[in-house]
């Protein structure tokens, strides 16, 4: 879908990814090679580790995530908080290219890229621990809306695990946890998924847990207006970014009792198709002037795709499920870990979110539950680690 | 890889499903057509849910897996057991063929079956609430490995949700733990993975979380060894087998600080390719006789494989990892979902849980923490429902 995604290579051979990489059904990708995709193929799938960005953000989304975050040992200095990275940053780099890493306990589960990319993020917490003032606070409570728990919230330091296999994914959780563990302890992990290669056409937008179409309106990465929602220019997080992580509750007991036609006005969009209520394709422009015979807006004052456009605010969402627990009764823990990368917290995620705690008739039907903010740092290349141009 | 799997058809389609199920690497599959795999088919690839033995058995392992038990409400009596049933059996046959349930929240989400199953088992309670003896008990206790936990055992009624895609089997748990509800109250519910079509060349045997290949030396579906070990023959629950589901911990700490040697011998197989410890391929039948220069048997007394092979006693391990939770040190909650079909757990289950129970030198990186026992039906006609041949 994404240049990028024609980047990728098989690990250990230079064959591209050919149809893994294909596109949309019927798009004529420039440069993937028109080979059949084999099963199996895709584990050995890579992205590339190195470069101005990190991976994990550009990346056609994997179908696997976990998102896990540390709080830094009371002792855990500058130099110890370098001499972390140091250590992730070569774990992750073996890991992507489908190596081991160096102290690699199951060498072989890490035989299966599956397209594997670890992101790291910065929280306030690590700045300060070294000394530096933090680009990124906490977002400010949205008493509205939030019902945020200390579990899901919050973290020195985030790694966001993401692959086309649940078992990379683990086996990727579980060496960098070993070598975080003499910095940091773990602060809570959250697992997500997506539709994946195999079982969603390329180009065909997502459906989330609860049924609808979800990524219509996102930057796409490769085109200019990505490039400047998302990256730093200048400065130490040049070419980083930063990623708000939400936790966010669907309340399927009262989403299931709404018929169709509450639930495409709570949007603005249809269920069928993800069109806007005033249009018949997905990728029709919303008419937010259109009124209805009786004289109202087609799609409400506050739908969740009005309240969520805010001149001059963009964000890329990069977004998973998660289905978790289940109580006795067969209420689910599920939603979506919401997770939005911005050059600009304050300027780009902030309206947004405001606009949308404000009044958004999505709102009764989700709550946000975990929240925390990161710096990302820009890539790093062969020699060295993801953070050094803060750090060093 | 098996017969079954070329019986997948697409959902809405007569197209066979070709390079998905066209088995391992340089197998000449007799039926499945040449055609290459386009990403997202495999989200229309559909199992039969109609048949003499339900689906989910025999069926080559999807990549998620979610068993679900539930308890029956107190005024469930037969006849309400009889509807649930009915009610159940409903919304998986359309939900397996790619259609939403009669009563579906989210419609479009039932549209990527991904090789949906949804297999039925009936623990001692509901037979006991049906008037009927109960063909299975819980396992006897054992007691120099088991640290059970209530809340990952036992349960009157069983769902073991699989497919390739896990927002598809979240929505089929979704659905049928809602249509369960007026007669059911869950009590466990557990997530599973395992590599998938995509990652996993067909053919090759798994790993495990633990990085061992994990199901070499098992019945393969479609040969006489296979229904034998695992259908029952004659009676009410004859086409029917057993399930025997033991949530094992992996203890990763002291199992990742073993070296290799201390690994391969715990097994009696090796890391890398799975082979004896007395042979060179992973198909290579080990030697128990064969004795080291020094004088000792190269695989163990204890060793795993030895100990897990009792003359007479054939089970069908259809094994799931899993990986949950995380301490604060990085401790992780992960192992198998080890789930073994048989027609008989007193004849084949249980001698072999009994002379691993006794001594088996993986018992000190294992630790089963969960156990149920459920019998299982047979398959059912279009017009019948799954547990018809006990109830009806
Ligand atoms: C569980 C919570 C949420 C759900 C289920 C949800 C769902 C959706 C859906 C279905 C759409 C329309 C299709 C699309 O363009 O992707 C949409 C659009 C959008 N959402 Fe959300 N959303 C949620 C939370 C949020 C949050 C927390 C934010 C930002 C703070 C956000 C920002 C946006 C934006 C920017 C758009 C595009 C609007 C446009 O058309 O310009 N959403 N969301
Ligand atoms: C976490 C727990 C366990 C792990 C990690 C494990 C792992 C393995 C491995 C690596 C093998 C060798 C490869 C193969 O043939 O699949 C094996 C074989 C086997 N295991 Fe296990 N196993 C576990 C628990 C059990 C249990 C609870 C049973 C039955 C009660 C069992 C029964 C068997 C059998 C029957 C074989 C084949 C032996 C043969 O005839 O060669 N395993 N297991």
């Amino acid at each position: 879908m994404t240049d990028l995604t024609r980047r990728g290579l098989f690990a250990g051979g230079a064959a591209a990814v050919g149809a893994l990489a294909a596109g949309a059904a019927g798009a004529t990708p420039a440069s993937a090679s028109a080979a059949p995709l084999t099963p199996g193929d895709g584990g050995r799938a890579v992205e590339p580790f190195h470069g101005p960005h990190q991976a994990g953000i550009a990346t056609d989304p994997q179908a696997h995530a976990a998102f896990v975050a540390f709080d830094l040992l009371k002792d855990t200095g500058r130099e110890a908080v370098v001499r972390m990275l140091r250590l992730l940053t070569d774990d992750v780099r073996r890991l992507a290219a489908g190596h081991p890493a160096l102290a690699d306990t199951e060498p072989e589960l890490a035989a299966v890229p599956a397209r594997l990319t670890v992101t790291f993020g910065f929280g306030p917490g690590l700045f300060r621990r070294a000394g530096l003032a933090s680009p990124v606070e906490p977002l400010p409570p949205f008493k509205r809306i939030d019902r945020l728990e200390e579990r899901w919230s919050g973290g020195d330091l985030l790694l966001q695990i993401c692959a086309d296999d649940p078992l990379t994914v683990a086996h990727a959780l579980r060496m960098t946890v070993k070598d975080a563990r003499s910095f940091a302890r773990v602060r809570w992990v959250q697992r997500g998924f997506r539709r994946g290669l195999l079982t969603q056409p390329r180009g065909v937008t997502q459906r989330n847990v609860m049924g609808q179409v979800d990524g219509t309106v996102n930057p796409r990465p490769g085109t200019p207006e990505f490039d400047r929602a998302v990256w730093i220019t200048g400065g130490p997080l040049g070419g980083g970014t930063t990623l708000v992580l939400r936790r966010i509750r669907a309340e399927m007991e009262t989403w299931d009792a709404a018929d169709r036609t509450a639930k495409e006005f709570t949007v603005g969009r249809t269920l069928a198709t993800g069109a806007p209520l005033t249009g018949r394709l997905e990728t029709d422009e919303p008419d937010f002037t259109r009124l209805s015979p009786a004289g109202f807006p087609v799609i409400a004052e506050y739908a969740h795709v009005r309240r969520a456009r805010v001149d001059g605010a963009t964000i890329f969402r990069r977004v998973y499920n998660y289905d978790d627990g289940l109580s006795p009764g067969g209420e689910p823990d599920t939603g979506l870990l919401f997770a939005s990368f911005q050059a600009d917290v304050e300027r780009q995620f902030l309206p947004i979110q405001r606009s949308l705690a404000e009044a958004d008739l999505l709102n009764e039907w989700t709550t946000p539950t975990g929240s925390a903010v990161f710096a990302v740092p820009p890539g790093c290349s062969p020699g060295g680690y993801v953070g050094e141009t803060l750090l060093a």
